[in-house]
């Protein structure tokens, strides 16, 4: 399966950057759960670009059901997104059907498609497929709320300033999703967009890090093997573009402990049992404790900048240079985040509706 | 699916610590392709507990084929390895039925199994499981080396000690394979194997992380969504037991990187595509674009640790203390090594047979 | 998984015979394959209902590709079909709201998606779903009969009138599908349209039973657990409403015979070995033989009939009578043909891409 | 995958007629789950040759469980079944290694496998592969009938001689399950083991039907697309050894019915909604209705006769004729339906796992 992702709850992505539409099937969705358009318009906004920090290309992204949703409500049947690409001005790309932009997939889709791919502004690879994955993580986002389990990412680093990291983390979820750029700290929001600014000044373009909690999710979700709860959420986050790096809790950090202060301690608080820290990010032997979850994903530098390149030319194999043109975002990680939420949302809903049979846990 | 992985090649692990017998079936596999009992055995070995640094179990991980084999060579129908278990001590885990261990998946298999888990030394979320996986990857390994592709994992960090990175790629992986404590620079081994002896001495432990390269993978291997090449390693290394953190080629540190510093300029050398830098890791777009694959895995310290712990005892949900005995590793990093190599293999050739239908690239 | 079928060939299906729109994601297909549209209208209009013994619902069918195809080729991304309803009569439905038509899903769906479920025409259990299937089947029969495979169906039989059986298959299956109404011995057409004309006259229906070639396959496709081609086959066809019996070769006949009669003896002819009979159907140990693969599908007579009947309101559960009104096919055994001509390409051109990683033998 | 079927409940088999041990693993079966080891010894002995009509290869089969039972129960991780082989006489098969037996999958098998398969007896082809079937389907029949969903086949026909059908499904099924030779009607076990000898004594053997009946099956399981409850049934009884043909309910009786005879009037009788006939054999657009799941499974005659046939050297491709030796069943559909019942359980289980997230309806 490739398109494909999910075990009961399934998502499926279609669409190319310049083609007529893209969009997304989602699958499995129990029946009877209330759909909010106004909900999955809001979250697509959130993923669009915005003002002088991200590209000039503007997309109405209206999101258009075509299936599953009746009444208000989920049939239970595969709920379809589709999303009309409007502007597109695919005669900026020229130069770009044959020349292969460093840090993209042009390379690699050549080699994989023949030269068959729509290389139209990176066709099938473009961060605009994220759109239906943002359409359909709305509807898990609510079905999710619904029952008491609430995502939120924030903008850890961009452009090499930090946020805060999470603290009480269901207070902090609340402050995070409503903002047009997330982080829980207000005043790394101007840092953050003038290394943005200043790197866009140089025709370049910076990375950063997203860190995403979850809270409430119920204890004993999980395998030990292969379908950890790491593993099903790295899948899935590691299939956003630019993504190359994933830690859960302590993450790269445990490297550096010792067993003593790495273990998080059981306590039994009001008959619940909780861990003082939460180095693990709320999964022991790919199970969820009933922590939060906590993970962070590396996103890398937009490949774009309009700096002078040295690549190949696809047609004949020989080097030469590329100056991209073109409407391009200076970063995407405040973009990705609620690509994040979204994802996780989808992936964990299938974990609970795997375990339960349904979303009521 | 569970404890299956894999979709033209998969891979079933089954068994617990105290049981019978582990085991795993290897199913996918090309007919005809030659099984080396001795590099099975060689790659057990290396997986094995060994000296001062390691647990006092010792079990023999004798590899016993049950069928799949016929003449030495495969048949391409499922191939099983069973390895019985034999030293095992469950007078040993007497408190530990009802006490949970920190940092283990006691609670967490509590809470998903209702106490029908068999806890006796971790049951199935024990290290120990990784045997199968470590017998099935030899078999995938050696299909991989006879093609080209050859893959080396050392101990990049452990305790705090530093190994050098690769440099030369396929030069470090010969230097690595032979080696039951795998570090690239000779002097790093004393350094590390001093840092977890102090950690015993304090009845503690450490982590570390693990650093794999693949050489020899053809470009244009891997899917865009969902299945990127970092996508489906990633769901097979987190479902390694203390895995915390995966990341691909720069990894985290591009969030501190600018897109010219980032991106990996394309290059025409003898009619081969290349990147003089490889911060991509040899994926683009989920893609390979035939670069070695370079990644790291967090490892976190092993959570037996023999300092008295805070606990809740599972029968009651009371508040106790624990202090583990027991035989148990102050660290396993330079175990877990044996199981990256051979879990990439196996989602490696996975990847292929996929792509080529056959081994043969 | 759910509305999604297939390996390396996946079809995904979504939508409700009277909302807004139906279709498929067609996913895996290699890239570069030309995609035909006029072939996918001539398709389209094989489902179509036709005359007096169909449907009164006429619908255009129009099929949009909004993604995967790129210069009349495919892109190796998902292709998406879009179809949109248009002559739906909703107003003709009320008392379906709440009565459970006999031989419908009704009643099954109001159990399983509890009241939710779009009942307009059947919703998403609607014959009508099937459209998506032949606009995806026309890309997957295209690429096969490039290849030189070719598939056809014939009614075998209808409303108790039968059709001789396949003869020469390989100028059989050209004699059926360029056919409206597809039978081998052209005197069957008449005696079957007047059995459908009579059934129509009393307000009933009739079933049949449609019998598929497919002609040109290579040996060696398939596994012996579990995916034989049977398997697979029959997996693909029982998603088919009203496809109640699926049988290979000589089928239920081999019950009544003996292995003298039932073995095809192997005998090679010009370095091909063949069969002379084919009673396996061109499947042996679920492997194909490389003979002719020749099944049968039973299909109940369309449910929706103009006689009372009795069943219950679902809002109350008590026993009612139920008049069925609105516009029904009294047969649509005819109708069926195309779709099982498509998902047969479908789950064969599946199993040939896993087996070679592509589409060319 | 291949030889791992099921989604939330999985099997994957492996093993060869002739090689060491066959098997089975059992993924996913709920924690808590009593296991029986009478029963299953209990089952595998109705799948065991018995007598004349069978072959004179006798096997302990014993099952020796090596993982996933503890204290008695499933621990809710991988069961893993082990039966060894002892009655090998390998030096029968010596011309079997080159000769295509008619009606077996040697040729297929060389041809999937290129001569490297295990030839002897069949291989992994072997009809004595089911017996890990019959091992895991008895943990899943114990499962279910602890739930109140009691399975049961008969030999509705075997060498032309017919048993009644099912009547009073639940009573039937009572009378069924301890039976060594399953019929309903007491004397058609004389008349069908006499059709039998009879071909045995011309080197001969005989075909049948298996019909199965299950009670108490919840309504509302299965899926629309593609994973109707017909088609995950299908597809595993399917990959049986000799079933080429399977039909539910009326089946191909469907064709020649009208839809005012074929649809099943709904009626409510004590608050739960039942149908008087039961064509549809308890499944309605791929859904179950509550009523008993009813279908038939052709059985080809055992394909190993004594007569001489016509067939193919393999090692050079030329004509030859076979005369085969070694132990073989005259029929096989008595010890088919312990297989039957047990796929079935299997199937049908895990469709209620998905459902409902554990066994409990």
């Amino acid at each position: 399966m490739k398109n494909t992702f999910g075990n009961s709850i399934a998502v499926t992505l279609f669409g190319e950057s310049h083609g007529n539409a893209i969009g997304a099937v989602l699958d499995g969705m129990p029946a009877g759960i209330p759909v909010d358009e106004n909900f999955i318009a809001q979250q697509m906004s959130l993923r669009k670009s915005v003002g002088a920090i991200s590209t000039a290309r503007k997309e109405a992204d209206e999101v258009k059901i075509v299936s599953g949703v009746f009444n208000g409500k989920t049939t239970g049947t595969p709920i379809t997104f589709i999303i009309e690409n409007q502007d597109t001005r695919s005669r900026d790309y020229g130069e770009l059907a044959y020349k292969a932009r460093p840090g993209h997939a042009d390379l690699t889709a050549n080699v994989k498609y023949g030269g068959s791919q729509d290389f139209r502004g990176g066709g099938h690879f473009s961060g605009r497929i994220t759109a239906g994955i943002v359409a359909a993580g709305a509807v898990a986002l609510s079905a999710l709320k619904a029952n008491g389990i609430i995502i939120g990412t924030h903008i850890l680093s961009c452009g090499g300033v930090y946020d805060r990291e999470f603290d009480d983390i269901q207070t902090d979820i609340g402050l995070l999703n409503d903002k047009e750029f997330a982080v829980l700290e207000p005043s790394a929001e101007e840092k953050m967009k003038a290394a943005i600014m200043a790197a866009k000044a140089d025709g370049d373009s910076v990375g950063g890090i997203l860190e995403t909690a979850v809270y409430g999710m119920p204890a004993g979700i999980g395998e030990p093997w292969f379908d950890t709860v790491e593993s099903v959420l790295s899948h899935a986050l590691f299939s956003i573009p630019a993504v190359k790096g994933v830690e859960f809790g302590a993450g790269f950090r445990y490297a550096e402990m010792r067993g003593s202060q790495a273990n998080d301690p059981f306590r039994n608080v009001d008959n619940k049992v909780i861990t003082d820290t939460n180095n693990c990010g709320g999964i022991l032997g790919g199970i969820t404790n009933g922590m939060p979850i906590v993970f962070r994903c590396a996103v890398k530098p937009t490949p774009s900048i309009y700096k002078e390149q040295q690549t190949v030319d696809l047609t004949n194999g020989e080097n030469t240079t590329l100056q991209i043109k073109g409407r391009h975002d200076p970063a995407i990680v405040h973009r990705a985040r609620v690509v994040a939420d979204s994802i996780t949302a989808l992936v964990l809903l299938d974990q609970i509706v795997l375990r339960y049979g349904n979303i009521n846990k």
